[in-house]
Order: C-alpha cells, then sequence, then structure tokens
C-alpha cells in the first residue's frame, strides 16, 4: 500500500510517472529492453533525452539563448562547477546566506573565487529573507548567487533579486517548477532531480548562452558548459534512467496543467498547511510569514520529547518521513509536486488529532 | 519479448534483477514507496548501500586497506579526478595507450600533470598489447595508469602490469567483475557501471588507503577520495536508484557462483565467439590472439557494405545492437556477464546462417 511519503528529497515521485516505469521495466517501447540496457547514442534514447528538454523548455518557457544540460553530481558538483564555469580566481562573487544550502555554495566558492556575503540573515536564525531593497550587489560581480528555497530552513524568496547587469545564479534544487518563474531574469538555473525533477543522480542546468564557453583551463569536461552544450549533454554517458524518469515527469506534469496549474495546487496545499500550523495555538513554524516555503514546512510542538511519538504515530497512519532535519529537529513535511492535497488534507487531520490526544 | 542486447554500454542487464526492480518499484520492502523515493540517509537506503558495498568487497575479495566508494560522474569524471587526488601539478604519471579510452585519459592527466605514454600500440593500430617485459615504468612516477580492456578495440590485457612500487590505476570500467583479479596489485581501480555494474550515472572507485588524503586544494568534494570516504559516499545525494541496482546485481552474481564462476561462463563464450568467428574463412577479428576481449568482440565481413544488412537481419532475429562503434565501424558483440551463453550461441548461429546466404 502506497503512503504519503513527506521526505525532502530523494522525494516522492507521481504514482502513474513509476506504474509507467515499472511497465516498461523489462520491455521498453516495444524494444524488448529496458530503457536503461540502451546505448545513450541510439536513436530511440535521443529521442527521450531530447523530449525532455523540449517538454522542460515548455514547461519553463526557457528562452533560445539559455541552453539546458543534463548533469551528473548534483547541485554539490555545480557548487565547485559555477565558479570554474563563469569566473576567474581573481573574480568577485556575490552571495546571499539564508540558511544551509546558501552556506555550502558559499564555502566551496571561496575555495575558487573571492565572494562577498552580501546579505546574511543569522540575525534571524534563518528565519528570514533580506528585504528586497537592502540589497546591493557589487557591479563588478560575476554573479549574484542565491537559494531561492532553503530546504531545511523552509525560507523562500517572494522576489528574484535586482542585480543590474550582473548575472543571477540560483540553486532552485527544492522549488524548480514548482510555480512559474521568469527564466530571463536569471543567468543560470540549476537544480538536482531528486525533488521535483525525478529521481537523484541528474542535475539540470539552465544557462544563459553569455555565461558558457569561459570555463577555466582545468575544469572537469563533464562540467565544462560549453563542452556538454556542444555535445547535447553526451560528452560521456549519462544518467539515461534518471533523464527517462525526468522525462516521464516532464509529461506528467504537462497533464497536470503545466506549472501555473501545479503552482495553484501547490499555493493551496502550502496554505492548508500553514494555516493548520497557525490556527492550532500548538505547532509552530518558525519562518517569516513572507518567505515561508510552498515546499517544505519545518515545524515543532511544545514538547520536543513528543517528537519521536509525533514521528512514528504518524508513519503509522501512513504519513512518513515528517522528522526534521538531522541540523535543526523538531518536524518537517516536503510537499512537492508530487504530493497531492489529499497527503496535506490527511496530515492536517492527522496533526489535530495529535494535538487533541497530546496537547 | 526480451531480445539478446549486444550493446556496449549502457548493456544488457539480468532479467531477474529488472523483473525484481520492476516488482518493487511502487512499494519497495513494504515501505509503501519506491527505493527511488527513500532518504539516502535512512537507515533503510544505507543498509542498502552497506550490502552492496559488503557484496562487491567478498565477490572481488577486495583487502581492508582499499575503500569502496560510490561516486557520480562516470569514468570520464574520474580521467580528471585521478590526478588531482594524487598528483601535484609537478607530478610524473605513466600511460599505456592502447587505444581510445586510455587516449581520452592520457589528453586529460595532461591537463593536470605530466604524463609520460612509456607504450603506445599505434603501431598495431591497437591492436595489440605491450609485452609484458617491455614497460619501463619511470620509479617516480605517481602512478601508472592503463585500461585494462578496450571497449571500442576489444583488446584486453592478459597480465596485470608490473610497476615496482607505482600504483597501478586500473580503469576497468567494461571488465570489471568478468574474472578474477588481484586487487591487490592495484592502487586504485574504477569503473563506469554501465556495463557490468548496473545502470548510468554510477562510478565504482576502489583505492588504497595510502592514495586518500591527498587531494590538491580546489578538488571538487564530490571526487575527493578523502571526503566522500569519511562520508560514506553520501557528502551529497548518491545515486539512489543506481546503488539499489547495483546491489541487486551483485547479489545476482552472488547467486551465480561469484566471479570464478562467471569468469568461467564468459571464457566459454569468447572461446564460442572468437572460434566461430577463426573458424568462418568470413569473418575477422582484428585483434592478437594473446589479448582478446572476452567482453568485447569486434568483427568484419568481406564486403562492408553488407554490415548494415547483417545488423539489421540480426536485429529482426531478435540479436540487437551488434553494430561496431561509429568510429571504427565492423560490428561489436559486447558479452558481458549479463549475456547468457544462449544468447552467444544464437549469434554464432546467425552468423553462420547470414555467412551460408551471403558469404
Amino acid at each position: 500500500m502506497r503512503v504519503f511519503n513527506f521526505a525532502a528529497g530523494p522525494a516522492t515521485l507521481p504514482l502513474a510517472v513509476l506504474e509507467q516505469a515499472r511497465d516498461e521495466m523489462t520491455d521498453w517501447q516495444g524494444s524488448g529492453m529496458s530503457v536503461m540496457e540502451v546505448s545513450h547514442r541510439s536513436k530511440a534514447f535521443v529521442a527521450v533525452a531530447q523530449d525532455a528538454e523540449n517538454d522542460l523548455r515548455d514547461l519553463m518557457r526557457i528562452p533560445s539563448n539559455y541552453k539546458v544540460l543534463f548533469l551528473q553530481g548534483g547541485a554539490t558538483g555545480q557548487f565547485t562547477a559555477i565558479p570554474l564555469n563563469v569566473t576567474t580566481a581573481d573574480s568577485t562573487t556575490a552571495y546571499l546566506n539564508t540558511g544551509q544550502w546558501s552556506k555550502k555554495a558559499i564555502v566551496e566558492a571561496k575555495r575558487h573565487c573571492k565572494v562577498e556575503v552580501i546579505a546574511d540573515e543569522v540575525a534571524s536564525n534563518y528565519s528570514t529573507v533580506p528585504a528586497f531593497e537592502s540589497l546591493r550587489v557589487p557591479a563588478n560581480a560575476a554573479y549574484l548567487h542565491y537559494t531561492p528555497n532553503e530546504t531545511i530552513g523552509g525560507v523562500e524568496f517572494p522576489y528574484i533579486p535586482a542585480s543590474g547587469n550582473v548575472p543571477v545564479v540560483a540553486d532552485f534544487s527544492s522549488s524548480i517548477l514548482s510555480r512559474p518563474i521568469d527564466v530571463s531574469k536569471f543567468g543560470l538555473i540549476y537544480a538536482g532531480a531528486q525533488k521535483n525533477i525525478g529521481p537523484s543522480g541528474l542535475c539540470v542546468v539552465i544557462v544563459r548562452d553569455d555565461l558558457i564557453g569561459r570555463a577555466r583551463p582545468g575544469t572537469p569536461p563533464i562540467w565544462d558548459y560549453e563542452a556538454m552544450a556542444k555535445e547535447g549533454s553526451m560528452l560521456n554517458t549519462p544518467p539515461t534512467f534518471g533523464i527517462y524518469m525526468a522525462g516521464l515527469i516532464f509529461k506528467w506534469l504537462k497533464g497536470q496543467g503545466g506549472i501555473e496549474a501545479i503552482g495553484e495546487t501547490n499555493r493551496r496545499k502550502a496554505t492548508l498547511l500553514y494555516d493548520a500550523i497557525d490556527q492550532s495555538g500548538y505547532y509552530k513554524n518558525p519562518v517569516a510569514r513572507d518567505c515561508r516555503s510552498w515546499m517544505n514546512v519545518p515545524f515543532t510542538i511544545p514538547r520536543p520529547e513528543l517528537e519521536k511519538t509525533f514521528v512514528a504515530e504518524a508513519s503509522n497512519a501512513g504519513l512518513t518521513n515528517l522528522e526534521g532535519h538531522r541540523s535543526v529537529g523538531g518536524m518537517r513535511a516536503s510537499i512537492y509536486n508530487a504530493m497531492p492535497i489529499a497527503g496535506v488534507e490527511a496530515l492536517v487531520a492527522f496533526m489535530r488529532d495529535f494535538q487533541r490526544r497530546h496537547g
């Protein structure tokens, strides 16, 4: 029996997609082979990769002066690859620090170029984002990097930073495809697949042409945007099953009505859960109201010693993986695209029941 | 209906493994989730990764002073990672050039350190390996790199090079687990998964402790052997489905009797195919007899204009992906562990029939 899986990533996937992958597992498209067993250079698989790219371009309305790359190494790999591709050792870059993923990106960038952290939300314990008007991006910065959604803190930017001519680079790992965004406002968007795109081991990079072709000597070829763009992301063997699954999920998203429709569903799911928290007088979400994540909702209860009970009872009720990140404790419900409203409704009902019994 | 798939990689996988993956696709181990949907840090998944490592250690008899890492980026990623981890820019390394994969490793290494190519089989058009006694490995080399099996040329070393105290580093992508090897003779073994291990997107690195902890500043953390060993290959989100599939394949291999047994089967498969080629008076394999690959068997026919007919007719007969690599033409049968003897028998029967009709 399927459960409602609130894991932060790897995360729940649409059942219809899993069922299709299951049904095609030993004989894909009548080939007598699994999609995992066919050459990445075969016509059939090249069409899979091209379809996936085209569907992602449609969904996000990606302008033609951006390349879409399917890479390995996750967003963590891109923490390294981005400075190697678009800076020199003398370059200055600007970073916003809004939580643990921002921090990791900053630590890695500092090994490769100069980094100015132009906003740091430490004072609020990373429960806020900087005010739009407060950002002063150095005009000589090679780029401005930020994390639109912090998976661990549950903080999401309600705006895209304005940075003049400085390209905006964004780690969209946990919020890509969750609501409409204007891609043309970004120089580079990247995302590990394992939240809203597919299985782990695939990283999507959407990069504007002017940021391509500037890789430093020594940049690993598999992360050199120019080399990979030239080879259609197949400079080496790509993670074929991950690309196939991503393609199925993009088609599923289109079937849901695209990003506008899924964004509206996500808004409803988030509203339902935050309202239940705020109106309970029992559960608490620590994040400022203007920047609460639609994807990751951390919450606490008055007696932390009951957290384990909450997680265990929820799991028994078919609501799994609600424990908070090991670094912050509490609970967290990740409600990505593939989590249906019914899952959030079931969680809210369970939370009311738990409060009645333990509150 | 399943076919016999002779693709060079991604390649055929054991049907029993695909069936298990299929049956568990929407509800893995009674969890109500796919294995793709569970956290890499969950107890259940950590056990999957640990089992996979333990089974690989058993199968290959990996000594305890070696770490086993599950990485992203493929063997091509390791072409970069190896010099970054075990050399300085002033280091000298020694490489053997026996074909296209050796060459790629050499090109990349030259971007990071000094490279001496101490043997190059260009004179035989890469149809030979250097004589064991001919190798002179510089005593100051940081390592000796070679490619035990060249997937494209179909050349396989019948020996492990002797290099004194210089660590031997080997790209075993297309022959790992195909027959017993003495791991203790190597400093580092690496292999892309997509031939004998599982789906693409996973790379296995087996590295001796003395080669760990020397990474250059700026080495990508996800390829820093020390950092990854410390984190049990989970410094970032690993390719969980690939690790799960690799684990199933390791268990399948154990069920086949381990590497000794599969090696004997592979010897029989290769003998059957090479004998059929040599005795035909029609088909030709260009590789010297002492170094013919057990995994990749290229062959030609007298009239190259019939190659397309051969490949198409074979495909119609359920024998797929027999076209040679785009860089060399001809035909190639890759007969990895998951290819049963019945597949090679069917191929040999088809070849006889084709010769009768077209020879």
